[in-house]
């Protein structure tokens, strides 16, 4: 099969999957909007979701053509070696993304007054309403995703006629995703937690009003910042991940890192997985309903009925395929292996923020201790937390690599991904679902109705946590093959020299980079939990200004001005983004212009491309911990609350209550802003140094992997003893001297190592593939 | 100089430093020692502190023991490549670290009620008492640390005959010294707080009795916990800090390391850097002083007045030393950069923690805002506080290694610890001054007393603030020293084969170490926070039955059982540091037997030496960030809570006030119990390491950068032409073929790489040294 037909399967799945989309958005537009009440505050969500989508995409418009100028102006400076399709792919990329943001949010915040007017008919036809919003969203996600990837690949490959550039020219689409979900993921995580966090200071503590109440002029900003955060930020977080593992993939198909026969079947094999899993999502949606009086369990049932009967058909289709391309069988295991890994995360991070399990059940306990004690377990439960995640990732890897070298990792990712579809739908139920039960307190309708869509909310926040752990997962295989394309790319090798294998561990540059990347996350969290803070305050100003200047809201008589609140969280969010996003784009550009700079000057002992590979390493681990930490500990200390509030530990009112709200009021930031977050500077270290690889990569080295000739043997005895003359050409005498000895002394210690054939240290990842 | 007389000075040096610290003893112990009342108080904390140290050596002895039979046993295994000289090293590092413990708290619990009374004379001679008292502690730690390492040194090159082999099993000095920091430091940080945390929520909270009254049963183990956790515990880390960086410049000296010229001159520099800081470190105490009157800022200006002179002083020897020695002058700058980054660190501790600054004045203010707040704020101060250390340690990295290679690491580190008599001095203090006030608390002495030992605590607050900065920041230099060390040691190479570096940085193994590395702090930090709980729990338990049982507790007509209390939190701490303790002993042992286990089949692809590398590089990267953070948000809120009980934000029983509690609560385990326990899992995973090296060192590579000779470069043409014939006698013919093909084909690409000079991406300590 070649790359055309490939691409052309690509795009007939995404179109398949679009044509759902749209048949899926009608579904939902179709049905009842409620009575008048349930569709004036519907209205208000939807204008204010209007409102933050027109702010946030004025400002990113705005970063997109900068970027996508100057990404312009690169590829024409000689020598960048970057190509100048990479700025149209970036373009896409982003237009791609948006898109798909602005379709989601907009079934969303339509899907939610539905949902609430089916609940009042049954809780299946709830489920079904909003479910099928849901799957809007992560069907469109997912097909304009592979949509762009497929049909670019193919045109760049006709255009620059090397897969390799081709591949590297579109990395700006995985770059031109990236850029909006900084603004979808890391604004609007400040934007969502702002107005819950402002809403409930203001509304509940100060006018003693409870929560989603009309007059609090906070409310709306409330509703709309649940798909400003699970809806549109989710969704632009996960269309990175996945085109992103596609493409690294590719990448890595191209330079042949892993992939010993095939390279053309090989580079195919990502687009037809994604394909599949495109298909496959939306057939398993059929999977989801449920009937009335279905308890809990029998709801999540029935969405796991969903994403598990999906997971296993790909895995079939996984091993199909490789039989079909005639691939090594040890690809399929990669694939499954990052596609069970993907779904042992969503377990463990349930086990460890589910109320229904031993860990958040102690730390409900622990909240009878007071707020410290319950602030000291829930740090420690996240921490702990970790463990599974990282063991699930180093498996991965692990077995991935073992199977076919760095390849491996990419297609692991794009096999965690594969299901994407259905899995982003039930993250994205959550908001509809949450708002629906918002929506049905505004609008005073009956118990029995209110029931239901607590019963669908109450779903939508075990989706929602496992969501996340998901979210995390994937984007920490999506950055380590990246990143592992990235540092292929580089091609970094020592000229041919034999080199001392510690040095190179031990380079100075490569270990201050680890600690600079390890610093970024810190840095990343704790701009965006003060964001948070500084956004939630002006809220809270607004909303006394509002009590105090206009008259009879608290007795009803007039509406709150819903907007202006809207207004002022959005411009702080995205106001407030603007610091964490540029440090996150600008480390990787700023070392790579020092390490070019740098280049044969004392300056390349402080930088060179060593420190911005130990930036995007130290990166990942430390951001990975931390993501999974913050994810986890803010999931449990939420449900604690749940948990006490159900009756437990003195419940509503009790001194442990009071303790897990504090606990609440700091997970609330942890797992909505600031961890969440973290996936993106992930990512986005890692594309943007793919991006810009070509720039910084070695210029001289060879393409590696790519040099094996038969009868080099006797070439290398020639070229040994000329290598003296040749370097004459270099700088200084003195260095030349030192250069050709060490070389030939380590030589000599070469053939002595030799003789020992045990020792083989050197990963080769190309004889295992 | 050869190293027998640098040996020589280095024990002259430490015999004066141990007279000067029985001398000073000796003062301590002659001065008066209060009424009746306080010299029983203070009799009660002397067996509290008896009762927990000789628990504390009990299971240490027994851990110690069990290693060093255990090494031992290694050290006669054939092909381990240990020392056995290395088990007695060890069994002497643990005893010096012991000695140094013990005689440091013994002279604290006695130094405490003697700076009570000194203190109503006036308050000069309560700072003279309580720092003479300090001054024993840190006196010690330095002596008998240079003591050990120097004669060892010479007695392993003497029977040993070469350096490098003598500087490994020196290694076991270091080790044992880390055995006993684990105990003081992890079990000693659980017990402190533990006591603390349960003497205030029975006493304080419960009972309502004011801190510090000799009616509560855990009162007593709650002074004792000041002088476990910051004499004890803190010596220890600091004994190992100062003993393993010795170890590690002389380890890579003898490797060769980034040592240009003379190997013997670079092993001895380290050696007479310490001895005169020793002497340094004395005579600069007799700077610190004080008048009656002084105010908060006079008081830490004369603590300051003798650490800053000190490392003046420090700094000029270095650069006469290098001189003397005939060194060149680049090893004085790295030396002096390390000296100057640990005071870098101190500052930039001090403004991230102290109310005066506008970090804590913030936080605090954040108080008004409610507990949750005042928790999201703090952590975002401790994460955005690691920006200064990770940039100063990355700065003395580059600088370090830029003037003399990884040799600078060690002697940076070297030179930061050089000034540790009196820093440590500084240290020390703050238990002997808290314990001051208690005892003048317990023994209802008039406020003016009161009010003067008021004065000493406060600064000793201060100072144990920057004092954990310094820690944590030597510990991260240490272990890189260390890691350096053991990396080298490893001698991984190619086999002489030119490799593609690309593909050793994106080693499975070297990545998936990094991610078990990075989660291992979080998963220490986790069980250390939880042990305090459970700690404190068990104390909470005691007092209650105390109240119970005792008949006039309440009324003072009997005295508590403060023994059981102390008893307990000894047993409970000691009990919950093992499994901590364990996995960092563990890990790597575990890592290395499976990398000989795997050499040559299958295992090798999941563990290898890359692993351990990498877990070593991701634990440093991770904890560094993990300790600093928790280390400053602790401090941080301590202070908060000080500066609103000031008066500041409503005073004390204000809300605000209750808020900064929660945040104190949280922030007693950060930065009394986990943060610092991190200090010692960082050098514990990293010397652990390198005593083992020998057992998992390439053993084929020849000792890397000593292979240099004159006449290689024909040699290196016959022996490429040979290849051939020598690599058939490896495992299998397939094999062969690839390897020959690569290695001549990567031999091209490097014969065309050479013609560019430009790119020089191998990092070459020697030629910058």
């Amino acid at each position: 099969m070649d790359v055309t037909l490939a691409g052309g399967i690509g795009v007939v799945a995404s179109l398949i999957g679009l044509a759902f989309a749209i048949y899926q958005g009608n579904f939902v537009l179709s049905q009842p909007a409620g009575n008048e009440t349930m569709q004036r505050i519907a209205k208000a969500i939807q204008r204010g979701a209007q409102a933050f989508l027109r702010r946030e995409y004025t400002a990113v418009t705005v970063f997109v053509i900068v970027v996508a100028i100057i990404l312009f102006i690169l590829s024409n400076v000689a020598g960048s070696g970057i190509s100048s399709w990479t700025a149209l792919a970036f373009l896409l990329g982003a237009l791609a993304s948006g898109i798909a943001g602005y379709v989601g949010m907009y079934i969303a915040v339509r899907a939610n007054v539905r949902t609430t007017q089916a609940a009042s008919e049954s809780l299946n036809k709830g489920l079904r309403v909003a479910f099928s919003g849901g799957t809007v969203m992560g069907t469109t996600v997912v097909s304009l995703a592979l949509l762009g990837v497929s049909v670019l690949f193919v045109l760049f490959l006709n255009q620059l006629g090397d897969a390799a550039t081709a591949a590297s020219a579109l990395a700006g689409f995985g770059f031109g995703g990236t850029s909006i979900a900084i603004f979808a993921r890391v604004g609007g995580g400040i934007y969502t937690k702002a107005a819950d966090v402002g809403a409930d200071l203001v509304g509940k503590t100060e006018a003693g009003i409870p929560e989603d109440d009309p007059r609090n002029p906070a409310t709306i900003a409330d509703n709309v910042g649940d798909n400003v955060g699970d809806v549109a930020g989710m969704g632009s977080d996960l269309f990175e991940s996945y085109a992103s593992s596609i493409i690294a993939a590719i990448s890595l198909a191209t330079l042949g890192a892993g992939v010993a026969s095939d390279s053309v079947s090989a580079q195919i094999f990502p687009l037809l997985v994604a394909a599949s899993g495109v298909i496959i999502g939306i057939l398993a949606t059929f999977l989801v309903q449920t009937q009335e009086g279905a308890t809990q369990e029998m709801l999540l049932g029935s969405l796991r009925r969903g994403t598990y009967s999906a997971s296993v058909a790909v895995a079939v289709v996984v091993v199909l395929l490789t039989m079909l391309l005639e691939l090594p069988f040890e690809i399929a295991i990669a694939t499954i292996s990052g596609l069970a890994g993907g779904v042992a995360i969503g377990y463990f991070t349930e086990y460890f923020t589910a109320a229904s399990y031993g860990p958040t059940k102690a730390l409900s306990q622990s909240a009878e201790g007071g707020a410290g004690i319950v602030i000291i377990r829930g740090l420690a439960l996240g921490m702990m937390s970790t463990l599974a995640p990282v063991i699930i990732v180093v498996l991965v890897t692990l077995i991935a690599t073992w199977a076919t070298g760095l390849y491996g990792v990419a297609v692991a990712a794009v096999g965690m991904l594969a299901t994407l579809g259905i899995t982003l739908a039930t993250d994205a139920y959550g908001p509809v679902a949450d708002n629906a039960g918002g929506i049905a307190e505004m609008s005073d309708l009956p118990d029995e109705v209110r029931d239901r869509t607590d019963a669908l909310d109450s779903l939508g926040n075990t989706t929602a946590a496992t969501g996340k752990g998901f979210a995390i997962g994937s984007a920490a295989m999506t950055a380590l093959a990246l990143s592992a394309a990235f540092i292929t790319a580089l091609g970094l090798d020592a000229g041919g020299e034999a080199v001392v294998i510690s040095e190179i561990l031990l380079s100075p540059t490569l270990i201050t980079g680890l600690f600079i990347g390890a610093l970024l996350p810190y840095i990343f969290s704790a701009l965006t939990m003060v964001a948070v803070g500084n956004a939630a305050q002006d809220i809270v100003m607004e909303v006394r200004r509002q009590f105090k200047e206009i008259p009879g809201i608290m007795e009803g008589k007039n509406d709150p001005d819903y907007e202006t609140c809207v207004a002022i969280s959005t411009n702080s969010a995205i106001r407030q983004m603007l610091l964490p996003g540029i440090i996150a784009v600008a480390v990787p550009v700023v070392l790579a212009i020092l390490t070019v700079v740098g280049r044969g000057n004392a300056l390349s002992h402080f930088v060179d491309e060593y420190t911005l590979v130990g930036v995007l390493m130290g990166s990942l681990v430390s951001a990975f911990m931390l993501a999974v930490m913050m994810a986890n500990a803010g999931g449990a200390w939420d449900n604690a609350k749940k948990y006490i509030e159900s009756g437990q530990f003195g419940g509503k009112g009790s001194d442990a209550h009071k303790a897990a709200v504090v606990g609440d009021t700091v997970g609330d930031p942890f797992k909505d802003t600031s961890g969440p977050s973290l996936n993106i500077l992930l990512k986005l270290l890692a594309i943007v140094s793919l991006v810009i690889a070509p720039m910084i990569a070695n210029p001289t080295a060879a393409a590696p992997l790519d040099t094996t000739t038969d009868t080099a043997i006797e070439q290398t005895i020639d070229e040994t003893a000329t290598v003296e003359e040749e370097v004459v050409a270099t700088d200084t005498a003195e260095e030349v001297t030192e250069e050709v000895t060490e070389e030939a002394a380590e030589d000599e210690a070469a053939a002595e190592a030799t003789e020992d054939a045990d020792v083989d240290v050197t990963p080769e990842a190309t004889e295992e593939g």
